[in-house]
């Protein structure tokens, strides 16, 4: 396939979504030092200048690459509406779902494989952590004990995140969803309401 | 300081340990691709042919940073002989014991910051895991049963490590040693020996 130049307003979104997902493969593979723009522009097929033109630096690409999708952001918020009784239940399938999403899934991949040596996306993924798993929840008695619980909660499930898509440790890595849930969840409730003294 | 050329024999103790720590923190910081021999030599203040003269390539350098010490397999072997009631504690204890120790501390940083983005890295974590936190157990009905119950065990161990570790996400990352036991031990006595269905 040859190059394709700079194109009209409309073909912007179209190429600015395989910068990106060249950049999530290329950062994950490689990592942030390992990457060059040169590289990410050779695998979307698009000139070097094109990537310069949207993102303007390698810093911005990976911002932008590693960005938790909105609808993401709003699933979370929804999950922890559940009532407690079902909350742990609720939080294994909001993972579950979110990995199985064709434009999640590869954005929660490029923080992990990223934010473990890369200081800027360990920055942002503490701040999706506790925006999104931590921030909402309504648990606790007090804010110490409500961060406690949350935390407790996130460890298990990006546990279980790092096990079962990043890692891919058999056999949690091919474990029936309905088993996980049934497994983890009651993990989870006793970090969400019981007495963890 | 001054390059120090190659020594004698019993130097060479000294200087390979100090190229591992240098290594470790450069694999850390900015990925395996983004390391290079020179820069480790300089961080360990030798001369990058000595890097090449102990350990051969920067893949065997990697390979050799990345060892788990034999010290920390007799821990791990030694924790899973703990009477079934005291399982879980026992695991947390062996997780905060191996980050404090020295030794055993920054090897298993070096692992988790470079398994994220480097294939030889993650295929060593894989086998760490499976050898160490699975492959030792005796718990379950069956080996199906023994090694789901370990995988779980592992992801919440592997989990509560990214946050206080790796990642650093308050309020886990500072909890208290004992706080953190009660917490976490009950959990793990779940997977450990309760019905998962």
């Amino acid at each position: 396939m040859s190059k394709i130049p700079p194109g009209p307003r409309d073909e912007r979104g179209v190429l600015s979504s395989r910068i990106l997902v060249a950049a999530r493969g290329a950062f994950a593979d490689t990592g942030y030092a390992g990457t060059t723009i040169r590289a990410v522009a050779r695998a979307a097929d698009v000139d070097p200048a094109l990537v310069y033109h949207y993102f303007g630096s390698k810093e911005a690409l990976l911002d932008a690459a590693t960005d938790p999708p909105q609808r993401w952001l709003q699933n979370v918020a929804r999950a922890w509406t559940t009532p407690v009784p079902q909350l742990g239940a609720a939080l294994v399938r909001l993972m579950l779902d979110a990995w199985a999403d064709e434009e999640i899934g590869p954005v929660l991949r490029a923080i992990l494989q990223t934010a473990a040596h890369e200081a800027a996306t360990r920055e942002k993924l503490r701040l999706v952590v506790e925006r999104s798993l931590m921030g909402v929840s309504q648990l606790g008695v007090d804010e110490r004990d409500r961060m406690l619980r949350s935390g407790l909660i996130s460890s298990q499930i990006m546990g279980l995140a790092m096990m079962r898509y990043v890692w891919r440790i058999e056999p949690v890595a091919s474990m029936d969803d309905d088993e996980l849930v049934a497994a983890v969840a009651p993990n989870l409730q006793r970090y969400i309401s019981d007495d963890l003294g």
